[in-house]
């Protein structure tokens, strides 16, 4: 009996039962109908780390809501079943409950695929730049649509799952465009008032109950507000009124907010656990079915205390079960301090944009479950007794000494800094970004419970020290360093500085340089450094200069581009975009528009160049002269992301004393189309098959 | 014996024989790996078509180059073996010779799916925004990538392909990486003189040709030039000294220029065949080996000069065998006038950018030649005598009356206006978009051709018509119409405007109003029409404001973008990107960023909206109400680009009279990943898989 009991209550929703209160809301994974044992696998882990729901992304009901080339889970027919029973199977083994989203993406599915029309409430242009427009869906369409929709339930319940969405949130669903105001222009049935907005959302849950609901329940999925003040649905207005006008209907409430960039908020804009409770803490009151509500919750005591108030009856997640898809094991065990907490960088998220499977830089573990093998609680012992020397403790050292020391090995790990944490603790300076620090913290407090690994700082390794410490393997992770000679996307060859102007990198202001006079900040890198700059050094009142069009084109797929750029404008920030430097002259920068044309000045004291990084070779290149063999990880071999270094990091320590022959193979499995037909030409199976 | 007769005569490449001079050079289709049946399917209509030489598109030889989620061919191992000897046998059933083009694309592919560093010549940052860096390739990295690209050879030779391409061209590949100066800043043998940047390339060369030369020729597809002027190579300078360098070593030599936007020139910036005539003539002389190279080539008078003249060998096509995959056959034939011209809209190459199976607006059977059955010049007879009217002679509406009159149908096409081409021939009164006439020139040729289809010009049709003419089957293609109301992406709702402005939609211009005073067009579409507007008006110096941050999005996909904003940047058009109007006043628009922040002023005398279409319902809703079934297509369907329309009209054609149990089943057949687990679950095989 601990405090944190209720928190492994089994809660009944519908005609199933949940084993606890832990709850895995759908996500976007990347994996969808293109990698289905992929997507079992990682839903399995989750399963079996303790969450009792564990939900798909969202599922497409029918081809007229196409999302290609984003790969999203498919239910457009029967022969999509067996691809979503095997990651059902696969949550059921662990005892958890299954949950899938359906859903109709209305005009924000393009349809480029399958090619059909698209449907939406009133005509518009679809959300994603292709020039076509989404036609006004009819009576028939909608009548249709619910046929897709009870079609789609049942064969998710033929495939076995036990909890089917109604899917109206995110401003991505046709339900959720039916019920806003500024999309629905209809003067039908289905328009003008709250009741005939919701009408499409009541029919879907009485048809989905009707089909399955003898054996699944039914859920639904509602953003309350969308944080557009008057502008778009507010949770004190309508929000509440739709909750009260549904009241008992579904099963369950999965209540959030909208859009996705809101829901899915970095830390950079909301350091905190919780932020949705005030949107949502009505919801309970007003229905007696059970409530689900995230916010990027790892504190055992507030989910304790969110049940206890009545707020929340199940504590969702999408983050942090990426982030520690053990986090209800850990805190059922009282492990407490072995959670890896979500550190609200949005990696996760921006794998959705790239249309590749899911990562996160706290847990490299995500996304390989199935491919590699690799789950984050479970690693193959030591095959000897060498002994590893790993240099340089940033995100790749720190996670590689890590893996290492729970394999068994005896690990040194030396850093030259006087603090261990590399990039990680630099970049943690900067604002906005201090809760990356918990990629170090979460680290240092597992490596400091190990007899094995010992950590030196201050510690400089040259050759010669590696040769007389006789150390079996060393794993060079010696970071990279922003280039101050220009050089970047525009710019192929290092340029001609006037020497009047100072120039620094990204690693002079987090090593505490202060800039002095006019200043200019130069993004020819277009990831989240230079948009973190000009907002780290906002009081400085900089021109924040650009090759992109918009201000930190990366942090779009982070959800944080449009939040970003709106505090630089709303702050006055000169913003220069699709703009490049042409020349220097005294404290001025010659600029042209990246389109050709004219050329403008700039007054310019200090230079702020964020255009390229480079890797720190000169150990691993003396290394390799001494003779030694080496591994290099992170930075150090390829400068990334942070989720890069620990993923590279993570990696070099399961594969070190691997057999040669597993290595030589494919390095992954894959998922591949089918082949149906006759294999003509002879091939061998790779032996990773 | 006719004049053309030298186009079908055999030529010898290596060890092979390639039946005639038509070949289809690798281009991007959007299948690849995920998509090997629609792949085999596609290439093997051009096969039938007459294109004597068929490639794929790029084909990825290890994981290290991954263009996730961009689906290209892959040679990752032996597995994928089978997929690419559907489309070998495809092509070879035809008589036709299969042609592979290898790649590792260096920090042009992201490694997004595979997670492996990138590696690359000299390093520097990916090429797609994701914030990492490419890291210099060592030696054993070099020699890494020779014995994939090797064992590449070895699989594509096993495959049975007869042409194996070393790929050096469009600033995408690593050969062509280390050729370039301003990339290649090496210090070793692969570094410096032009001899030793062309090391790989000629390593690459002799071993492809060491491990396959005895059964496949070995291509080199080379960028001679890049318009880059001298930043960049020139074909007069460095691309002449490769080609002499190389001279003999390669089977056959596949120049062309770079990047991807300059070989593949829409015909807004090239409207002419035979562009990189100029780059290319010295290569025949340079060399032994036969010589392809492209230039957008339809006409086969051309064609012939460039054989007799010692320029080509082969006449290579991409766009052109796309628009009409049986070209080959009909100049064979003589039918010169039945060949379905490439109008150079680049909706093709926009498919590679989506990352979805290419397509076509000249040829809507693209892309459908697998899920869909269809082939360009292959149609079902008609199955009865009902008699078809179809109204409106826009691309829908003439692809639509062409189908149904090579199927044998009476058909009766009205148009309103006085001439046919709604929508498409409006459109060709825009600066550089006269070659989009051939949409309705094309298919009134064939049209004027058949007995049974009756076309009227001025004729408007209404209600009592239709059912006082009896016709059975009525197709309504009434178009869309520009909305001058402001609603658009931006603005859900219709903007009231100061009365002292004149607004103008882009279907004014096209129908010949001449704006006054000072002008601003606002692009809130995001297509390619508010760019397209600001060439066509930039005589009158317009202010050209759009919610976007460059100008027409889209015709990035069309690779147009860069030029189309330098065009009019260089001739200092003011554009205001990321704005948006907020309101309007006298003879002024008041404008912010879409950011937020303050608002500025902008005289206006003439406002002209790109913001929205509508669709154009009211003949169809008459007739409806009416009791007619209609068929409704194209832009009255659901506005979009003009290969939405041709596609929509010809699929209704395909559809007349359909068994309705087709109809009902799966609306096309599509490919799955493989199951390799257990079919846990029964479920049905959908009818037309």
């Amino acid at each position: 009996m601990t405090q944190y009991d209720t928190l492994f209550d089994p809660v009944q929703v519908g005609p199933v039962t949940a084993p606890n209160r832990f709850y895995q809301v759908p996500h976007a994974c990347g994996m969808g109908h293109l990698r289905p044992q992929a997507h079992a696998a990682m839903r399995g882990t989750k399963a079996r780390g303790g969450w009792g729901v564990v939900c798909t992304e969202e599922c497409e009901i029918h081809p007229s809501t196409d999302l290609s080339p984003y790969p999203e889970q498919r239910l457009w027919d029967e022969r999509d079943i067996p691809a979503l029973s095997l990651m059902v199977d696969a949550v059921h083994r662990e005892g958890s409950l299954a949950g899938i989203e359906l859903v109709h993406n209305g005009h924000m599915s393009g349809n480029l695929y399958t090619r059909l029309p698209v449907l939406t409430v009133s005509e518009r242009q679809l959300a994603d730049g292709y020039p076509k427009m989404a036609r006004t869906m009819d009576k028939s369409d909608i009548r249709e649509l619910r046929r897709w929709h009870r079609t789609a339930a049942r064969n998710a319940k033929q495939a076995g799952f036990n909890i089917i969405y109604v899917y109206a949130g995110h401003e991505m669903t046709l339900p959720q465009h039916f019920l806003l105001n500024r999309y629905n222009q209809r003067t039908d049935e289905y328009g003008g008032s709250l009741e005939n907005r919701t009408r499409l959302i009541r029919e879907l849950l009485e048809e989905t109950q009707e089909e399955v609901g003898d054996t699944c329940a039914v859920a639904l999925r509602l953003a309350l507000d969308e944080n557009l003040g008057a502008g778009g649905m507010q949770a004190q207005d309508e929000g509440r009124a739709v909750v009260e006008l549904l009241a008992d209907l579904p099963d369950l409430w999965d209540v959030n907010v909208s859009d996705w960039t809101n829901d899915t908020l970095s830390s950079r804009f909301e350091p905190n656990e919780g932020a949705q409770v005030d949107y949502m803490s009505f919801v309970r009151q007003t229905t007696g079915k059970p409530v689900v509500g995230v916010g990027r919750y790892s504190s055992p005591d507030l989910m304790v205390k969110l049940v206890r108030e009545g707020v929340l009856d199940f504590i969702g997640a999408a983050r942090p079960s990426i982030a520690d898809p053990y986090l209800p094991t850990k805190i059922r065990e009282g492990r407490i301090d072995d959670i890896r907490e979500c550190i609200g960088c949005n990696i996760c998220a921006s794998c959705e944009g790239f249309g590749v499977p899911i990562r996160c830089t706290q847990n490299p573990t995500m996304g390989e479950e199935w491919r590699r093998g690799w789950d984050p609680e479970v690693i193959d012992s030591k095959v000897s007794d060498a002994s590893c020397l790993v240099v340089g403790s940033g995100p790749a050292g720190l996670e590689c000494a890590l893996q290492l020391g729970r394999r068994g090995y005896d690990v040194t790990l030396a850093e030259a800094r006087s603090e261990l944490g590399g990039r990680a603790l630099l970049e943690s300076t900067l604002k906005g970004l201090s809760p990356w620090k918990r990629v170090v913290d979460n680290r240092l407090y597992e490596l400091s419970q190990m007899p094995n690994v010992y950590m030196f700082t201050e510690s400089t390794v040259d050759a010669d020290m590696v040769t007389e410490l006789g150390t079996e393997h060393v794993f060079v992770a010696t970071g990279a360093t922003w280039r101050n000679d220009g050089t970047g996307r525009t710019h192929y060859a290092p340029m001609n500085w006037h020497k009047s102007q100072e120039i620094l990198t990204p690693d002079d202001i987090m090593n505490g340089v202060q800039p002095q006079g006019r200043i200019v900040i130069y993004d020819d890198d277009h990831g989240y450094m230079g948009g973190t700059l000009a907002t780290h050094l906002a009081d400085l009142n900089p021109v924040f200069l650009s090759t992109a069009s918009i201000v930190a084109p990366f942090t779009t797929f982070t959800l944080e581009q449009d939040k970003l750029q709106s505090e630089l404008t709303e702050r006055g920030l000169d913003l220069q975009l699709s703009a490049k430097i042409c020349d220097t002259e005294k404290n001025a920068l010659m600029v042209s528009s990246v389109y050709g044309g004219t050329t403008r000045t700039i007054p310019c004291d200090t230079l702020i160049l964020v255009t390229a990084r480079q890797a720190n070779m000169a150990l691993a290149t003396s290394l390799r002269e001494a003779g030694h063999a080496i591994d290099l990880i992170g930075d150090a071999l390829a400068p990334g992301l942070i989720a890069d270094a620990t993923h590279s990091g993570h990696l070099a320590a399961r594969s070190l004393e691997e057999s040669p022959s597993k290595i030589a193979a494919a390095p992954f499995r894959r998922e591949m189309t089918e082949r149906p037909y006759p294999q003509t030409t002879p091939y061998l199976k790779g032996a990773a098959e």
